[in-house]
């Protein structure tokens, strides 16, 4: 049938998210129904990095139980990384191991930095004449890549952080009498999609239960009480007047901040820059634990608490949304079906279907237009003291929650996939650099 | 049948667990089969502190839906409290509010400060001649309470932090080049118990691959490669030495640690006394972050994250050990049991039953016995190491953590159950203090 074909190369990069292996369970699944086309099943280890280095496995050589495991599993199986691709030298050298392996099909699936190598991988093949298609996944936990309606990752720890606040708030509820305030710092740099999601775990009696509920979250609903986002400069007064005004009507206030929020000066929570390490390093103890501090700094008698979910909640498979999982899948099958079909150069992306019930479908976007690109959390869904947020959010991101798996539990524990990874032979002489 | 019949009062205190609400379902459920002895059962609200207000609710108005959900519901459904019972006047008021609804039987779920109060009450009834029967349930996630072979809540919570080593270590594994240190801060401020549980998330085979395995597991086995436990004294060097050793072959490090390992000069991990606040108050970053800027401190070029999981990881009913959840419940039946026998002034403890398979059985112990000991983590455990456990513990650890429990979900989230709270009319007038 098709004139056009040779080997597939797949790696992932930057964070690993609870579903960036279900996407390359995708990829895998259906270069399998594509075998005209599609010689080989290769695996880059470690991102680009290691594609640099010539670093390959054998897809095709790992079990059927390890690929349905793969589904489930936390953690990037292929390895990862954050080595971001400058030189001339560099793409010239990837290049070369393309050639020298016959890649033709390329699927890098990562957040925007990822996708933006991959552009430039595109555009120095059609420069050279040498065919490939390079088709991108999307995946981010931090949900802040443009074009989608969501990512791959966002729904997963999404869910977990809800269940997290959920689960705390009756433990706190429990032991607060007007006087303990528990903050949970999570994930989110640049965008509060994250911190933002923590409202799922608000019952929705109590979410809708007022037109103007944007404005009423913080005290008339179950936690959190507070959602501190990276979009909105963060201002100790307000946000202690808040907490006093929780504590007057409820047992415990609740209180979820991005690790990524700044202060009016641009700082980031709890990066003391007059205390410094030995090294002279500033000592950063999170915005979290700052929070904690500065609650019992203010009131005597108030009890405060620190958590912080850290990596503990990007690697949650075992609490994963079912809903995130199969759309994961599902982009990872799409971007392989694109490159069997010529396209070149795109992204997977997702658009929501349907009114009355939750769906999406695939579409495809130029790689170079997710590159650049970062989506804030939306100034609508920000409630109007700036310390809360929109009902209409919810309506957004809890079908992204939606379904549990169940996994295979062996021991009390989760059985988890492990790659035999078969090495590839190399073709090239070492490369020195990277 | 029975000549001595009278109402039961039930009440939780100290610090909540996944469990506790479990224990709580037992008693209900138990007591509803005692017809004739027991007239109504009834809720004490925020524990020994509640009771002293004539906080009482009526168990037998809510609803079975809400006590099927009771068993896996997070939190403390009563609330609970950290006040203890000193004073001889708050003796003689929790006896008035026992006669003035005639209490006959009484079940305080709680750890040894609790079960202390308890004993204290059983003995002032006694002294009185007020006809009661006082039987404790135990309950602690530090499982540190003698005479019992392991406490409800201690299950889940291993379960739960050896769930999350095991997914963390997955994504440090796939970011980590020899270069990454991950440092998880878990529960235990006197005892090493739940830091020892991570090292569940260790493949079996790994854990008994060797005649020596203590002394190798900090580089010979997945992740945790080294556990910190309060029972030994922290020493930096011998610390940053061991990450060094184990970063030489394995890509990452996973350190867990206690919150409450301390100095060789008995300070607190990450207690700086010099570093205080506007108020004067030590600033207390916690033991991993301590952790965390001494590696990137001592290391050029390795990146150190830390997690704290806080209220979270004994808030996880979603990850709740079946085996605990049932354990947790037979001490809440078996509690109503001996009392109706006549027992009294004792706590339900389990003893392990069965060389071939798990199993446990009930016994009484006297509460005075269980009020004053503390059970620290057993030297023999300790690997020569001092930063490893030795094998033999999970033969005792594992089974605890066995078996999953399948939620009701709803819209994304686990369902978990508030109770209505129906109000016992006061009797007497209002308490002054406390």
């Amino acid at each position: 049938m098709s004139s056009f074909s040779g080997n597939l190369l797949v790696a992932q990069s930057g964070g690993p998210t609870p579903v960036i292996n279900a996407s390359l369970a995708g990829v895998i699944a259906e270069a399998l129904n594509h075998e005209d086309e599609i010689v080989e099943i290769l695996g880059g280890l470690n991102g680009i990095q290691g594609i640099l280095h010539e670093q390959l496995i054998d897809l095709a050589e790992e079990s059927q139980q390890t690929l349905r495991n793969l589904e489930h599993t936390p953690g990037a199986a292929l390895g990862t990384c954050r080595y971001k691709v400058k030189k001339q030298e560099d793409f010239d050298r990837i290049l070369q191991v393309f050639e020298a392996h016959n890649i033709r099909y390329f699927h890098y699936i990562g957040g925007n930095d990822s996708q933006d190598t991959a552009a430039k991988i595109d555009a120095l093949a059609k420069e050279r004449g040498y065919e490939l298609r390079v088709i991108g996944v999307p995946k981010t936990i931090d949900n802040d890549l443009p074009l989608t309606d969501h990512c791959p990752g966002y729904g997963s720890v999404a869910k977990h952080i809800a269940l997290t606040v959920r689960e705390m708030s009756l433990d706190n509820a429990a032991m607060g009498r007007n006087d303990f305030v528990s903050v949970l710092e999570v994930m989110g740099r640049n965008a509060g999609w994250l911190a933002a999601a923590s409202v799922l775990a608000q019952r929705q009696d109590k979410r809708d239960d007022s037109k103007n509920a944007a404005k009423n979250t913080h005290y008339s609903c179950s936690a959190p009480h507070i959602v501190l986002l990276p979009e909105v400069p963060f201002n100790a007064d307000n946000f202690i007047r808040r907490v006093e005004e929780v504590l007057k009507t409820n047992l415990h206030c609740f209180v979820v901040v991005s690790e990524g929020v700044q202060d009016e000066a641009g700082n980031f929570l709890g990066a003391d820059t007059t205390n410094t390490d030995a090294f002279g390093h500033a000592v950063l103890g999170g915005a979290g634990e700052y929070l904690r501090t500065l609650v019992e700094e203010r009131f005597s008698g108030v009890k405060a608490r620190a958590s912080k979910l850290g990596i503990a909640q990007r690697a949650a498979s075992h609490s994963a949304s079912k809903t995130d999982v199969e759309e994961a899948k599902l982009c990872g099958r799409e971007a392989v079906k694109a490159a069997v079909k010529g396209e070149s150069g795109k992204m997977v992306i997702m658009s929501r279907t349907g009114k009355e019930q939750y769906g999406v479908e695939t579409l495809l976007a130029p790689l170079a237009d997710i590159a650049n690109g970062v989506k804030a959390f939306p100034e609508k869904w920000i409630g109007e003291d700036k310390m809360s947020i929109h009902p209409d959010f919810a309506r957004y991101a809890l079908p992204l929650i939606q379904g549990e798996l169940q996994l295979p539990y062996e021991q009390g524990l989760p059985r988890y996939a492990e790659l035999s990874k078969k090495r590839v032979q190399r073709k090239l002489e070492a490369y020195p650099t990277a």
